[in-house]
């Protein structure tokens, strides 16, 4: 349920308002969007009746019930407003939302060592990426596979961030890892295997970080707003959503099916930005460009790339990995195609690529 | 298995060659492409070595075996170039293919009325789409559903196709149809549900004329190239395949999940052209748009949208059809993003809308 | 929308209210239950109130409205009575239904030759089936597999029938084939990726001959009752449905995922006899009788199993097919579980299988 | 890779051996089987040629490569021998595995209050089961739904394993829950969600306490049997695979389809005991007698239902579970169909039910 307010309520009036209802046996939350102000009401709202509410103020515009189960994620408890998530990296503020440029993430599955993480960093940096990725505690399908180098990955992320200035995205697994993962992180992933790992959830939630979430193999659009609200209903309202393909009857040609159609069906029902990553959708780094291209047409906010100075000897996840050649080149094809759909920036502009492409990747 | 020509051979020896081929207990064919002539060999070639045949003639540059199971569908068949379906239309020849320009098929999902086809028809040509697709014949999940006025929409299309030179392309869903469907239909369409209706694969593939395969609902990739394959080793070159979206586990926003990323597998696949369906995909109109501008960022051959005058009156299918007006704005868009891509043409070019737009279709 | 009469109805008051009914643009039917009689509407009932119908006859007991989309089909169409599908062979007659013994269905993939039909045939009958399966025309995604051997097939499942007096059921697959092969199978069957060929359905409808409908591989209940509901409105109450496994995202053990619970849940929605078909559901002959067991505690009224008397060298189908010895085996095995569940029969008790058993069909 | 030892091998020269190959970069394991005793090797053993390790030993009887990626889960690890999980219960010890008789787990979704689980576990124990499930830590699709009870709920547990005497079976979610369950639980749970989730898998694995390890909502078999690798690795071998239905494309009529195939595939795969859970696979009470009987027909080992004093007033998948009474006839007609596959047991004996039955659980 929310209550909109009207355009010339004093501030003193909403807080006399927000105190009254937190008698009522639910949850009120301030939200100041561009156009409104309005509460948003959590818990038993349903024995709430709308003229009880618009008798505590001449000031209340109107009372709206939000009907979907998700209630903070829905589009209708902000009013029908857009939320725009900010992260402060060390090279200043990056929005990511419907409104704002496109957001480029890249970088490898896993932080390897000190000079394969540093120098991807530069080189996503130079080709116009705002975050780094990189996997310190991996999920893998098999115990006897590496398993990420943990703590001391998180130290190169945090020196990678230190050289480039570029914001820090890793995953977390396990609650007892989140609140050292969130001491270098600018944004938190919680991974398609645990998205319904709702104790993981709550958890990241509490920090108050940026969540970037992950679609489950096989969650319906609704469990994953559902798992959204999680973080959200533990006071984060930082989460991104993340669309990184779907599992379906035919894996022979892509590890998954990216679900495109996702974006402009998640415009419908929520205010949260949305990342989309083709590498692990397609599990082939040869289809990256294309559905890169997909996605930005699609209107996606932000997009997940996997970039990795020597894909053939990577630790994991290696074909589905540009080499930062081909990084660079799709990056000069994403940005006038970002410029075309209204959503350019400088940032996508390429720096001088010239000090990186000299190296010889293939020899690495 | 592809005998790869020498660019000097002449024509009177391929002919000699593929006359000595046939006493080998396979079917030889001459595809003759942009930069070589192969001779294409489908049967039981495994027992054929390469230097037999090497020793025919010293025309011959080399033999490559074709893995695949689909051997004329296949990308090694044609020696890796792509191919290109032309259909004929009053109007002028329509190339489908990699190289060509972006082919628009616009149309309802049903042919109801006389005066309802061809309007469409006019308002979909003005707009600038090459064909017009309409169901004579339609299959319906329920027996008593609107099932196709059949025959006598037969007559109808022809009528939308004298009046307004747009090609034809309509459903076949019966061998015994098949044949009073070609002499109106410039396009014969096999849909989903009978992707895998081997009887009528093969029928449509003895007609010769341009056949478009929609992507079974829940069929591999390989499956669908194998249907192909049905037409092709009929006789029939040309097929174009549909993609219209696969069923998934989540079907409550979007009836199906267009799944784009089969234009860049099936680059790597096979020399067939690609159709994208996003009104079948999504099942809603108002995610079309946004769709149709993916599936060009994905690198299309063509679109398949549906159109209605009234769909909120429609017999079949009104949820996923634009109206008239909501497609010559989403034409607006396609022109340039083609354009972008290097697959425009003056054919997308609107003409003179004016005179459609004047109606008012909201009261049709 | 059903009519339910009073129990001491006249016969001659029934015919009067069916023909007074007919005056009111639907289709009513006479359905003869166990405990009563109903007649059944069909068409636009929904402008129909009930309190007109009651007017009709004072021996009216109630009316229903069916919600479901397939009416024919529901349960409800029957007033809550599982029909049972007669299929009169020459050994006399078979009831396919949830109150009559499990009926065995046997055979080859396809028929390949006189010898192995005919050999074939003896050992199921002797183990206890009353039916042969054989394919004469195959549904195979390649085109070039073996099709089938077509209308010489159906000549020796004509000798096949004669030798043995076994019913014959076989695949239909093109509306142009359906007398020839109504002319010899005393079931008619529709394959899984027929299940929405429409055209077919009405065609086997029209034959009023028992059809076998097995679920499409991605086949929702509701559409494989849909589909069921085609035949059944075409005049032909005689249908079985066949689960014979849907398609999941793990195709590396099994072909498919047999859906046992299909048999409680069909009990609540339809009166139409049920078939399992293990063999096309796994694929694999070693789990073939685990899922036959099962099939049986989960309540199938019939089972459709395939045998070869040598899989090695069958011409389509061999992983999935029993080695004569081992359908024994099984037989063995399912009479007393079928007593168990109070589905047995004298049909099941094996005759004796000294005469076949002695043959080693591992040299076949 | 295993290296079987020689029938008359003296022990001290399998310690020799065993240390011996402790400085191979191996980790060799004793596995006594009831006809052979096999050191498991796991680590880098592609460099090891087998001459190596014969000639350690003349004792040595063969050595075997494990092809598959899950080694100490393969059948092939224990050199084909299925093993037993031996749970200890106040009432004595109970074994899980395909020689032992079936197992049935019963009880309530959540731990709601002393009474409810209290007279739950006298109902399911007197019915016959041996193990009460409950759950204390709930995994919610939303975060405003009954998370369970927690810790208070694991006291409950503990009385009403006091009382009665049943090993408790209940989930873990979050790695810091691992212990103070592990206090309470005989079986710690992980559920299809947590499937995994590798923090808590290895977590659980270092408790050495059993494990029922539930199938992801859409994992592989391989992918299942690596989750439980994570816990055998982890050097806890009681693990118990638990199949609760996969998601599909239909979700109408049934939650999720129970895929019984697991049962005869597993067997080939794996040594592991099996348990099938009908009652979230279905999702439907009415669905869960049938599918329990299809079940030990297709030879599971051990099954869990649900079963509420009240489902109508559950705090959690009230839809699913079995009325008290209802599993009481439910018991009652397994075991004799348990006795039919020669899985009987007393235990398996309804004790005297009267005291239970009088009580009206629908006033509860």
């Amino acid at each position: 349920m929310i209550v909109v307010m009207k355009d010339e309520t004093p501030p003193s009036e909403i807080e006399r308002i927000i105190n009254e209802l937190q008698g009522w046996d639910v949850v009120p939350e301030k939200l100041v969007g561009k156009n409104k102000i309005v509460i948003g009401l959590v818990g038993e709202t349903a024995a709430i009746k709308s003229e009880y509410i618009q008798q505590i103020s001449p000031f209340i515009e109107e009372t709206i019930r939000v009907k979907k189960p998700y209630k903070r994620a829905s589009l209708e408890f902000r009013y029908g407003e857009y939320s725009t998530v900010t992260v402060v990296t060390p090279n200043g503020k990056v929005d990511f939302g419907k409104d704002s440029p496109l957001v480029v993430i890249a970088g490898p599955c896993s932080v390897e060592n000190e000079e394969m993480i540093v120098e991807t960093a530069q080189v996503v940096k130079a080709a116009g990426a705002k975050f780094l990725r990189g996997g310190a505690y991996k999920p893998r399908t098999s115990p006897y596979a590496f398993q990420g180098h943990g703590e001391s990955a998180l130290d190169l992320l945090a020196k990678a961030r230190e050289v480039t200035g570029l914001g820090i995205i890793t995953e977390v697994m396990d609650t007892a890892d989140v609140d050292k993962i969130a001491n270098v992180a600018d944004i938190l992933q919680v991974g398609a295997r645990n998205m319904q790992n709702f104790s993981l959830l709550k958890k990241v939630g509490a920090t108050g970080k940026p969540v970037l979430l992950k679609r489950g193999l096989s969650a319906t659009i609704e469990e994953w707003l559902m798992a959204a609200e999680y973080i959200l209903a533990a006071g984060n309202p930082n989460v991104i959503l993340c669309e990184r393909g779907i599992r379906s009857f035919d894996r022979q040609h892509t590890r998954n099916v990216l679900d495109l159609s996702v974006v402009p069906v998640l415009r419908t029902l929520t205010h949260l930005p949305i990342t989309i990553d083709p590498s692990h959708a397609t599990g082939k780094s040869q289809y990256v460009p294309t559905m890169t291209m997909g996605a930005i047409a699609a209107g996606t906010d932000s997009l997940m790339i996997e970039v990795h100075p020597n894909p053939a000897k990577a630790l994991s996840d290696g074909p589905q990995s540009l080499k930062p050649q081909e990084f660079q080149e799709l990056m000069l094809e994403v940005k006038p195609l970002a410029q075309f759909f209204g959503r350019g920036t400088k940032s996508l502009q390429s720096q001088t690529l010239s000090q990186f492409v000299t190296k010889d990747y293939s020899k690495v």
